[in-house]
């Protein structure tokens, strides 16, 4: 894995270009301004094409839909495929439309199917493509800063079910990804925060000089100056392609990017998928994961002190919300698919920018959660 | 791959195991009397289960559930899951069934799906098994011949849609594969000689010895011998195997499997999947492949005479019903997934034990498999 352009101390809006190296399923992660205009030219790498299928959404189709279908034009014809707005539509009835409409419009294993939105698009579009035919190319072209650092790399593809999220997919890795840093411009305030969060996470983990890159910039990232942004998205995307690469289906380092998800998912399950969205579950729960980390003795009590004020310096809501009862997240905790018998690999922080592991019950990781509610 | 095992020419029913060599995704293919009660010692060699989903259907369930589930007990829970009996049935809504049973019986990354059954349950099953928490392992019974020597081998799973046979799946290699050639005592008749139609292409395709000794020993194939089943199982295995091996995702040679399918698919669909057994199809279709194969110049007459032959002296019918329309079968030929642009993918046959192939149109085809019916 390797990040090429230019990325100078100056810094400028040039493209990046991160290669994901997994084998005959490398790839490249394009990030930077003007990308989706210039997308025809950017798919021309990919080989022979005989049709393009564009799943989309209404909200991302009006802003972006235009731009994306001229720039195709001349690559191959495009069949546009609409998908309702919104994570409750992430399930098997919207994939099997997606299969329909590409069979009904003759999809053969030359065909690429094309993901514009967010994570939802992404990851239904991924997994529709990783079955059609037993699997056809797919490129992703994130237009949240969440997509665009997390879910767009790595392969990781699924739909909902009524007894969890993602619990069914594939791994199916992209043939490429186009992160257009240009599109964050339209995203609203709150989404573009929570995408923020994943930011945070990839320095916690894996890069204390990004964490503090982050914390000494925190103005000109809430004014998402362009080449910060680009920087900082290129940058998240070659931390977790370098996790990807060592292990692609999540046999083991991989679980370090579940750093602050196991509270984070079980937040999100307590309020149902509607009061939070993941980028800010996300945020209570690697404050609640560092703190936990120290009460178990993986590090002291700076990280957790630098992580949440990083957080709220990027207006993001540092701490679990005390009216979530205990037993409400003791019950999201054991449900979470991560789940083997009674005990969870809960990712620690040892210190900024390395990442460990214990394994705990659900019930001691509830129960230092609540402690500090007393105090 | 290899096969070990004794196979000496007395022969004996000993089980013969053969290697499916895919890297980490190798796997071993026994072949043999008695497996299917020792199911239980073979599973002991997957590593850690934590419960086992037996797919299968009542009629399969009537004859080889009790033995099956006597043979698991004290290896993992069993949850089995009863899918209705047929072609029809291979549909997304079944496959969902399996993930719902399997997602509300605790299904986790330890889990196991077994498919006790034909090539439906094998193909619902082994699909299932790949998406469910994006791939757990799973584990085929085959309980047809057509199972033991084809669909089982080789990790092609999925179901049909509106749009056609097998248009949505996965390649999703099995971690074992239990062929049980008792259990072939009990298959209907029709449905056994249906089976020996894929036995008959791999000698065509790529063995001429074997070709030979099934010619040489027709009597005992219908009289179902069980020393030579497990042979004959086992060398289709090997044969199927290699190729596999060569060529995981039908990029190329894989594509020699299809002898005999380009018009036996036709066939099957002009039947409406019902009036024909996809064996009885493919039987019609080698002959009529041989038959332009010598046609066009890539063999002499012999090869397709000598198939013929052999096909009815297994009691399978050799010739393409003369109430097949042309029209119908160039509709059904130019539908097939296997259609890139105008051009089909033909394979023919060079002699018998060798494969090759040819670009030829729908039109080609059924042009030279009408010609004969004016003679």
């Amino acid at each position: 894995m390797k990040v090429s352009g230019t990325q100078g101390s100056g810094g400028d809006a040039a493209v990046r270009s991160v290669d994901v190296a997994l084998g005959e399923r490398s790839y490249s992660v394009l990030v930077g301004s003007g990308l989706l205009p210039r997308a025809g030219e950017s798919l021309a790498g990919l080989g022979e094409i005989s049709r393009l299928f564009v799943v989309t959404n209404p909200t991302v189709r009006d802003l972006h839909g235009a731009a994306l279908e001229a720039a195709l034009e001349g690559v191959a014809e495009q069949v546009w495929i609409e998908i309702p707005d919104g994570e409750r539509w992430k399930s098997l009835e919207t994939v099997a439309k997606i299969w329909d409409r590409a069979l009904a419009s003759r999809a053969d294993r030359r065909s690429v199917v094309v993901a514009l939105g967010g994570g939802v698009v992404g990851d239904l579009a991924g997994y529709a493509a990783a079955a059609l035919l037993r699997g056809v190319r797919f490129v992703q072209v994130p237009t949240t800063l969440l997509a665009q650092v997390d879910s767009s790399v790595g392969g990781k593809t699924g739909f909902n079910t009524a007894h969890g999220k993602n619990l069914v997919g594939a791994f199916h890795q992209p043939s490429l990804v186009l992160a257009d840093t240009d599109v964050l411009a339209t995203l609203p305030d709150r989404e573009y925060r929570a995408g923020l969060a994943e930011v945070v996470k990839y320095g916690v983990i894996l890069d204390a000089e990004f964490f503090a890159t982050l914390e000494a910039r925190t103005d000109a990232l809430l004014a998402r100056d362009p080449v910060l942004l680009a920087d900082v998205v290129a940058r998240s995307v070659a931390l977790k392609a370098r996790v990807v690469v060592a292990d692609e289906h999540e046999g083991g380092l991989r679980r370090i990017l579940n750093f602050g998800h196991t509270v984070g998912h079980a937040i999100e399950r307590a309020g149902s998928y509607e009061r939070f969205l993941h980028g800010e579950a996300v945020a209570m729960g690697m404050t609640a994961a560092a703190r936990i980390s120290a009460r178990i003795g993986a590090c002291d009590a700076e990280p957790a002190r630098r992580i949440a004020a990083l957080l709220a310096a990027l207006g993001l809501e540092a701490e679990v919300p005390a009216d979530l009862a205990a037993e409400t997240l003791h019950d999201a905790i054991a449900h979470d698919k991560k789940v083997a018998r009674e005990h969870v690999t809960f990712i620690t922080c040892e210190a900024i920018g390395r990442a460990g592991e214990r394994k705990l019950t659900p019930a001691e990781i509830v129960g230092m959660l609540v402690e500090g509610r007393g105090a």
